[in-house]
């Protein structure tokens, strides 16, 4: 089961509310998706994501399929079973790690060949084998293998990464509505990406060659790859009208608290970063006043939560005093308190760009919410 | 406030169980406490560690002094409050630290000189000072500066050794009475620490003279220093019945689960190591049929809980596939999971070892204890 419907709109901007159905639960958009790469976001039990209000986390196909390999998660029944989360998973089709992570990527017309960024062992991956795992993980949301490039990119080289990437969606369209109908329509939803880098041409071509294909929803990838963030903006603002209206719009591996507000006003429904997770680690903490550093001395003696605004388990029961404590020691607790207070501030705010869109007021949430930064724009 | 009552004894030996009074609770003995080293029992929150129904936790002395530093935590109200842990809390004075940690320690009959670990600062613990800290930090159970010494150690080392604990017990007694006078006995329960080695004469001597003085427990301390295991049972066995009877007797840093049913047959109440937590981040599980090694090859499709009598959170929840897979990936979860289960263990372990003595059933306890084991003893 996979729907979609759209329950407010902004009158102001191009942001919507939204909600997607799947027979693991009801996701309310725009949704942020913390990143669960190799089935868990990193520290936290499924129970704090749910106290954090997570409705979807994403795993990494690519990380699983190496480890802890495809079929121990088949004989464990699933992703969803071995790590114990009832709620919707997104899984993406590993191009993105193919272009970040993996040795000796090579590109061809039937898929990709890739060393392990672990052993160095050898593995291919083809459009229908992306979407295989991807069923056999169980994912509620599955990606279309696609051909993810950086920045700079030439147009000729762009040309190809999206020639490869709509190619691959054909078949990988192919390969899913075949698996549907020899399983009576008990497949779970596919969405195709659209590449096109920095070209707006290229991105138009992209758009229009893959919505022919009957998606259920579209991601827009190949974005927060290096490119400065006013071109990230305009590429997210020029490609998001390209999709179609009503269906789910995922712009992939984005982003900041300002890239969530920014997109969302730009009509995108689904995020996933994993800068919630990974700052936490590096003690690096969102608040509603901006970025606060837990290290810093001047957080020694500090018996304030990290947001005195912020309602998240950690916020609730502990100093910043503490919190910087056990970062400078290098206490395991301190990886864990900062991730669950990052995650809930993320999906916290996600909860008010939803708000502010169901009451028409997202222009002015916007500038209250640049305005405690002590900004007017990003 | 605090009292010490004997609640049950074994016929068979001389296990007793007891209830510990605070004015942070009740702790019913023989006890384990979990070491929270500086102010966090590694990767665990507070309410995990009373799901593991923890009911006193060991803070250290010398690692909260230099990190985050005791001005940090008198400003924060003392450690129960900086680390949101309302139960007792029982800290150590350093003296084991000056022994297995500090760099070029210096003993005399002052006190200690030392290095830090961490930065190789200089700095001087008097017996009077190391009570001093306790205070400030809240400690609800103190210990008096001593002097450890390692296995072997000659005679004549270890003679000097117990003379420089002997003679600190007697000053830190002092100073606590003075204190206590001065805030109208609103001062926590100090304990005494007896050494001697691997000494029969020499323990005997220590317990005589320390036990002179009126302390409201007392610990053996310069155990699981290196020797064969039959020799700190030895020691263990020999000085126990040296301690008064009516008062808390606590074995210091020990130890595996067989220690804890031997030592409690021998009458200890109290002990306290980091064998639980620190195995865990090793991959080493305690269950009732041995340890197991959580990255073997053998696990990797293996459904079932690490220990299928066993009734934590982990086990309730995750397979060992899982915990398998999260510790080879090198995941903080395993470090957090595998923590839970193992704290859950030990302190599942003395709620047995308690039943089993109010039931007047220590040695058919002790035999179902190894026959789960297939083995007849330690």
């Amino acid at each position: 089961m996979f729907e979609f419907e759209i329950t407010g709109t902004s009158s102001e901007t191009r942001a919507r509310t939204g909600k997607i159905k799947t027979s693991r639960g009801v996701i309310e958009t725009p949704i942020f998706m913390p990143v669960g790469t190799l089935g868990s976001v990193k520290s936290l039990i499924v129970e704090e994501l749910e106290q954090c209000s997570a409705r979807i986390i994403l795993g990494n196909t690519y990380h699983l399929y190496l480890r802890p390999g495809i079929d121990v998660i088949d004989h464990m029944g699933g992703l969803h079973n071995f790590i114990n989360w009832e709620k919707p998973i997104l899984t993406d089709s590993g191009g993105y790690q193919f272009f970040s992570l993996a040795k000796l990527a090579e590109f061809s017309d039937k898929g990709v060949s890739f060393q392990s960024h672990i052993d160095g062992s050898r593995h291919f991956f083809s459009p229908e084998k992306a979407v295989e795992i991807q069923m056999i993980l169980g994912s509620d949301i599955m990606m279309c293998l696609d051909f993810c490039i950086g920045y700079p990119a030439s147009e000729k080289d762009t040309m190809d990464a999206l020639e490869k990437t709509t190619h691959w969606a054909q078949r990988s369209h192919d390969y899913w509505q075949k698996q549907k109908q020899n399983s009576n329509g008990k497949v779970n939803a596919l969405f195709a990406i659209i590449q096109g880098g920095m070209y707006e041409n290229l991105r138009s071509l992209s758009a229009a060659r893959i919505t022919e294909l009957d998606f259920p929803g579209f991601a827009i990838g190949g974005l927060s790859v290096g490119e400065p963030k006013e071109l990230m903006y305009g590429m997210a603002d020029y490609t998001l009208p390209l999709l179609e209206e009503n269906k789910p719009k995922y712009i992939m591996g984005v982003g900041t608290p300002e890239d969530l507000v920014e997109l969302s006003g730009m009509g995108a429904d689904m995020f996933d970063c994993v800068m919630p997770s990974r700052n936490a680690r590096n003690g690096q903490l969102f608040t509603s006043r901006g970025n606060i550093n837990i290290p810093n001395a001047k957080y020694r003696f500090d018996a304030n939560p990290v947001d005195d605004t912020c309602s998240c388990y950690t916020c609730r029961n502990y100093s910043r005093a503490y919190l910087r404590h056990l970062y400078k020691s290098k206490e395991l607790l301190a990886y864990r308190l900062n991730t669950i207070h990052n995650i809930h501030y993320y999906l916290d705010l996600m909860k008010k760009i939803r708000q502010a869109i169901d009451n028409d007021s997202f222009l002015s949430f916007k500038r209250e919410f640049y305005g405690e930064r002590g900004r007017d724009k990003f």
